[in-house]
């Protein structure tokens, strides 16, 4: 095997866009050696996750708004991440499957629920680069659209017929739904506490990375144990996920993300960077401060004035050393499960996670 | 047993108000033979129902806007109708048990998941005579109160263990939605085709009052047969409540329902009395067209205009005689089931649901 293997040649669905961002950071960070891993993965993967993006693309739908808010959000190009995680935690065991594949979905669509009901929550005009589903259908259609997503999403993970999951994504999405309440709570003001930021990046977004390899190891026959350390991995993987993109709202490229810059400042969100930086330069707190609780939304310069003050306190390079952190831990779970591709492919989505750009 | 049996005290709990509704039609109806029926139903049905209220009021909720949002919602004074259904259901079988009682709130908790999300949809104002949750919350925490009551209904039904009843409670919030779908797609029309108002209303209201019999039916041990009867009677009660809904709408007395007049009409929902008065009456075609598709909503003097063409045309009455023979046909249904106390008190929450006032 040479490394010509990691020259894939460009995706040609969506679902494999993943494994693009794998071998780009493989490249880039001339870890030449996985290059036989990336070859195999994309071979057994990048069919699971082909089976999902055609599922995802035939979710039945009706013919009115509700039904092209959904497939709006849904044709949407998403990073799949999610599905990605139930592919290789069941790969960890004894594999694939049409569990897998029902699982891999419910996991996008649960995700993308919530996005539909963020966007009415949130007032978010811009998603992965396109106007929202609310913005052109409408918060009604995006309210119902969100509700029938999560319905689909439990019937295939019913369906699916694996023993605990279901019980497990009822519970997961709880923990979801509580932590949108306490950001919610929180809105507009500057809660310096790490305790509250993590409980909500932990319950908004982790613990779905953690029902996500939970899903996969249990339909893969996995042991308590292994199931428990990549359980482990995903609450890991998915902190690490949630605090680089707060850094993107704050210093990443629009056009990359696909999203406007300072969304969470603007929408009153606590984001890493800001926490850290607002304890660190007591003058970047005033200008938060402000700039979180004000009714008219955020100018740009104020918002580049806090951008270039977060640079000064080095709140952008600690937010990302602390990235590093969760998927340095997430990584160290994985030694609990058997080595191989599916765990050496989840070390480097782990490292994906946080030297992506989008 | 004397009449006086009749003479139930005053209900202690909101969860029995609807057992003074029975009381009052047949007092009002001279029904005294069920007298007997209906004191044993309060010993029997009325504890399964405080049960459920014990349950609704101790919902666990964090102390934040969507905690608020959801209890605002749950402990105003409901009809508790669909946990009744299932109750009686049950009873019908060999009755009761802690499955009834988690079926009985699930089925109110997704019943309230419905209200918040529609009062976000619909920019509700008034609901049970109280100011809506969004309107005192906000939208977003009604959206999440929403999204996490169903969920919390969705938790209790899976840990009924009843087998089947999840699955048909998913494949019912579907209809659900979908029905809302194809509402909210004819929104501001007047669309007169009886097809496309059965589909509405059988989806919205009576799939949800189907799966409370069959839930109900499914924990009481009843066979298939029996199954389907109920769920057939669940499916006409359904819809003659809402087609009697749509009639007090238009000529309710406000006070008694807790809701705004004219609702429907002011969001450009099609109702039963409109379809009939509007096929019967070309003028009132023409008004009711006019006031559906207004930007400014329906004002006083246009709404009067309507609903004297209503009387006119006999509308108002013919809405209420379709109910009945709903109502009626609801009844016909219950006669493949064994006759008793639970049987002859669904003939009348068939015939209270048509009779009320609220």
């Amino acid at each position: 095997m040479t490394d010509s293997a990691l020259n894939l040649t460009p995706a040609p669905q969506p679902a494999v866009e993943v494994l693009g961002v794998l071998r780009d950071l493989t490249a880039g960070e001339g870890l030449t050696g996985l290059s036989a891993a990336l070859a195999q993965l994309r071979a057994y993967v990048g069919e699971d996750l082909e089976r999902v993006e055609h599922e995802l693309e035939h979710v039945p739908r009706a013919q009115d708004v509700v039904g092209r808010s959904l497939h709006h959000l849904l044709t949407l190009d998403g990073k799949r991440l999610r599905p990605l995680c139930v592919a290789l935690a069941a790969r960890i065991g004894r594999g694939g499957g049409p569990a897998v594949v029902r699982l891999a979905t419910a996991v996008e669509l649960v995700h993308s629920a919530t996005l539909l009901h963020d966007d009415v929550v949130d007032d978010g005009t811009l998603r992965r680069g396109r106007p929202t589903a609310r913005v052109l259908y409408g918060n009604a259609a995006s309210v119902f659209a969100g509700d029938w997503l999560l319905i689909e999403a439990l019937r295939r993970v019913q369906g699916a017929g694996v023993p605990g999951v279901m019980e497990a994504l009822l519970a997961t999405i709880d923990e979801m739904i509580r932590a949108e309440a306490l950001q919610l709570e929180c809105r507009g003001r500057l809660v310096l506490d790490e305790d509250v930021y993590f409980r909500v990046v932990e319950g908004k977004t982790a613990a779905l990375f953690r029902w996500a390899m939970q899903a996969g190891a249990a339909a893969g026959g996995l042991a308590p144990e292994a199931q428990e350390a990549l359980m482990a991995y995903g609450m890991d993987l998915g902190v690490a996920f949630q605090i680089i993109d707060d850094a993107l709202d704050l210093a990443g490229d629009a056009e990359a993300t696909g999203k406007a810059l300072f969304t969470d400042l603007f929408e009153g969100k606590m984001t890493y960077p800001l926490l850290v930086g607002a304890e660190a330069d007591p003058a970047l707190r005033g200008l938060v401060e402000d700039a979180m609780a004000s009714e008219a939304g955020v100018d740009a310069k104020v918002a580049t004035k806090v951008v270039a003050a977060l640079r000064r306190t080095g709140a952008l390079e600690a937010t990302r050393k602390k990235a590093e952190a969760h998927a340095r831990r997430a990584g160290e779970h994985l030694e609990a499960v058997p080595d191989g591709v599916a765990r050496r492919a989840l070390t480097l989505v782990a490292q994906a996670a946080v030297h992506r750009s989008k």
